[in-house]
């Protein structure tokens, strides 16, 4: 996650987008093949120093110019003349920023799906585990650790597919100076498409260089993730307590000054990783109206922000995920509070296997087949 | 808006639960048929004190255990004994918090439905009508204003149809005490489902106490409409300033002082409304992280903080779309000022009408047909 | 705290500031002393209607200017005339709002105050009383019930003492429509400190219409107060779980479905009501920036935000002061948790309470004389 | 600023820590004096990897952990056996915050401090430099440009006041394992005391592991000078607008495919990253309650924003005093823009330059001598 959002994967996806520029307009016969292949051969971010060009950056509030400008020097005149042709900075910045953020919800959906199935798992091993419920912190009434299970695999799921598909929506950007495809005359469309395909991004319907709709929903998506997973930690250090001891992470965290301590020390960093989400995600969606065909500020702020906000959803979900993989069920513990509680007497803990058991299941199903509902 | 998130409009909400509920128990058995039907008629909001509710509220952290007491009183002792079966305070007011969500949901959509219908006619309408793009500020190169209405319509577009989607999310909540749906057995799923559908709200998976990925969704989705209708506001008050005088508003505002201004006041108001979405966004993914059977805090936030967001981008969607309704453009103007950029020098005026030209066609098709796309 | 954020209050606070400033504008012989009575008997909150005002004030972006119009409309014509002189809505609108956020911080300052006299007490009253501390959730090692009661201590004063600080910075607004206070020439300055003297609110070095940093002070010191009480009301949530037992709510809530419960309702309640915090004063902090020499949408959104901020943290303050006066300590289960901990053999414990004694010594001398430290 | 919150500032402050708490535990008599020197002597950064540091603090979710591993198995050992004496990891980090804080502080504090001196030349060289003041971004009455520059004087000293304030307050953290100091005895405040002498930070009251306030604080104070400079961010960018040219930047920033583009590359940087201050300012405050002796979370989610904040108010400072230094001010323009509004007749002009100067003339003297007011 960390290599998919550094600074060079940013470089590379940047040099990606001049890269399939060139070509695809060379494939629509606007600039000569053997420039496209110049341009693509000199692509290779290795060639570039991302230090350097950061502090270029500052000048022009943009990498893009830069860059450029090292891009063309770095050419014969003859492929130099035809980079970047019909686009602008921004252009380059959020295809970049889609191809980054596509690439780097790979691991973390593939960490949510893993999660999911362990979920699934251990909602199906302790479906008949008993535990005493708790509401405001207050024990309340019996269920089963296997329906505690279930409902953090629904949201889990649920999030996932959130993430899934604003992840699809997340599209190729190419507008030109203001966002005409001037350069292109009607043949726009065309270009937009072609470019769209060659990068594997989704067409916008127009250029969307101040519509950030796509970046809002991208944002909320991790949000909605990064909440999904809290609740898990959040549950976890809340069961893992001495007074409660129901669950204990497989690897718990020491201390500098005690050596008895056996601290969630998983639980406690994707609850850190958590926390700074929501601010995040509020400054992205604060950024979303931009000033006419360029921002002169919010537009800029994004892409730190979405980077941050992609490490930290990243690593809440590959914690989260190993805290689940190791986790420890005392269930003889579970067992013995419920019955300390004395909220299970009579038939109390069978119906509430039970009834926790039907629900159990529904979540198996609607985990194997989520088409069938939602 | 205002009506549809008032107290009182959470006190309907909520009695309708419990009627629906009722009605349910009874169709299925569980209660006897005149006792629900009692109940049913005693769920009428104007019967009950909302201020009174709201101060006995405070004592329990929960206007449901008051209002179950009060429901409860109001009757006969052979209906009051099977009011609130196998249902808990969250049951009731999770599900209040979809009803009113769904139900004020709905002017925003049309709202939304009929601001793009309006930007849609004013695409057509100016697809000629040349302008000077501005980039970070600064005059960059010719584009239209068609174009222009044409990228504020698809933002709209995508923002309806997302919220949409996350409303049509809302479920019925209904777990008991613990989520497990204990006092039914292995009916749970069953009533469930007959919940859902006697309210007209979704059937999740499960009960959903501490997963809040749906309350996530719709804040997100809400964040990101307030974003799209921000966007319109901020750029109809940068070209509505007197030195550029392209836009104004039909009804602008006065001065308590000033006898001549114009100010545009409504794009005020929603530059002002959208500005307080994202932290109350940012409020509602913070509280997802919920504890075990239910929250001692974060849950307990969630209500007025969504009733503010509904009614903020409520309010921004209506303004915005009277808004655009009385917007006066002045295309005499917009054309001098391109003139005076010296930027449309040559062909590049008439190109960048043709290129812009074939983007407003795509823009009103995916208006007219959304789902060839996205 | 209802009562002083009001409709009404901020109506009343407009018309005092109308009342003040005519008063002045006499004084210094600027109006006829006939004309400023006659406006000052004008300026009663009860012969307006909020709700219309409200409703007209939509059309300007501003409540104000129909104020103004109501005001002069009511008065005799040598009266009417010498309504708002020199003024601007805005001088009107932030001060009410600094009006409105003193008097409304009045409450909230004592009942920090009272509250930190009340942990005071028992910070002293259980200086002795051993405890379990819990680190990361795991107990870790002893400590003292008062010195717990000395860390919220502390906390809480510092918080008063910063809002303290932040509420004697809210000044009189007035500058005149760009600020400059033309209308009196050289005399501005000197209107300004009469109007400032008239009211009661510090006198700014300029008119502030676009430097908001007195109001992202007193958000900040808000958001510190109410993190503050949080803690104590997540200590106190934590210390009550069923499993830990150590403090309970003097008057805890019910439940709808479980007579066994004694939720935490008060402190569930200072946690949903700061959880609300951070956002809100986001907002006010990203209001900030605003444009020239009046804002065309952040300053807008000023007013209801600060209000809300206000309402929370004035609840939260006295539902802390409230859950701590009524606070049931369980000493002995505080012996028997430490006990069974193991964590207090030897002389550890008896070594924690006298390390602690000396450091409640210290919160309760900082507490009585806060100026000699800090 | 980059250097002075880089991953080594952190490790150097931690080890800074480390070593003074050695030697003033050497010279209270409590370890022997070459243990306390051959421990300073392992105290340099330069001798530890960063990147492997971090690696291993996530298994403790604390760095700390690791570092004093690492720094007792780099000693003999009869210095080993005395390292880090009666602390407890969050002693360390939060001091080390403090440090870091303190230090990059000082950078941002002598940047406002020149940003504020340069505007008070402007203000002062400009006083009689009419221009059209702006209200909703509609021309309103004439003001003059050192007005203008004057209200972004006392907004930037005020705001510079308040982080200076704030700063002084970071104070030394040392409680050990659950913040009673119980290594020590009744000795523990004496030793507080010394460790803030030995490191040059504020001796608190109490340890301070589970009260933010001063967190909160410094947070807030980072909020509002980011606003502060924000406001002159926008409006140099709106005042260079085209359409408006009576500012410029000295250094304008280019364009990948406009040549003509005279970008205001420092305000949009300062602008974008003023915009992403709240979110974490808002993240700092929502993490004020922390968990009974040490928090399980949120604590853990400080230290990177706190060095992100400090970072993008660093930068923001830096820009904008260079931004400030560099203006290009057009003065016939703001004089044509002013004649053309047709809102500088008869006497306005002159009586706005009057008034004005009086205002200018209190900002120039409140600059100078601060302590004469707030």
């Amino acid at each position: 996650m960390a290599g998919a959002t550094s600074d060079l994967a940013w470089l590379q996806a940047m040099l990606d987008t001049e890269g399939a520029l060139a070509r695809v307009c060379a494939r629509a016969g606007l600039i000569p093949e053997p420039a496209a292949s110049a341009i693509e051969a000199g692509c290779r971010a290795d060639r570039y120093d991302p230090v350097e060009l950061g502090r270029l950056a500052v000048d022009h509030a943009s990498p893009v110019v830069p860059l450029v400008a090292q891009l063309r020097a770095a050419l014969p005149e003859d492929a130099a003349r035809y980079v970047h042709p019909g686009a602008t900075s921004q252009d380059i910045l959020d295809t970049a920023m889609c191809l980054v953020a596509t690439r780097a919800s790979e691991p973390v959906l593939a960490d949510l799906a893993g999660l999911a199935d362990r979920l699934a798992g251990l909602a199906d091993r302790y479906r008949n585990t008993v535990q005493i419920g708790r509401t405001l912190l207050q024990q309340a009434a019996p269920t089963t650790f296997g329906a505690v299970c279930a409902g953090w695999l629904v949201a889990v799921d649920q999030a996932r597919a959130g993430l899934d598909r604003a992840r699809r929506r997340l599209a190729v950007q190419f507008g030109g100076p203001v966002g005409t495809l001037a350069a292109f005359g009607e043949r726009g469309p065309e270009l937009l498409a072609m470019l769209a395909a060659e990068l594997g991004l989704a067409e916008p319907v127009l250029p969307w260089h101040t519509d950030r709709t796509r970046i809002g929903e991208l944002a909320g998506a991790l949000g909605v993730a990064a909440g999904a997973l809290g609740t898990i930690a959040l549950d976890v250090a809340l069961l893992a307590q001495t007074e409660v001891g129901e669950l204990a992470e497989g690897s718990p965290g020491g201390s500098s000054s005690m050596p008895h301590k056996r601290n969630p020390a998983r639980s406690v960093l994707v609850t850190a990783a958590v926390h700074r989400t929501p601010g995040l995600v509020a400054t992205l969606l604060a950024a979303m109206p931009q000033e006419l065909q360029r921002a002169a500020g919010r537009w800029q702020a994004e892409p730190p922000v979405l980077t941050e906000l992609l490490r930290l959803v990243g690593g809440a979900a590959a914690h989260t995920r190993r805290l689940v993989e190791d986790l420890r069920v005392d269930a003889d513990r579970m067992r013995a509070n419920l019955d300390a509680s004395g909220l299970a007497a009579g038939a109390s803990g069978s119906q509430a296997v039970a009834a926790a058991g039907a629900l159990v299941e529904r979540a198996l199903n609607h985990h194997t087949k989520p088409s069938t509902r939602d």
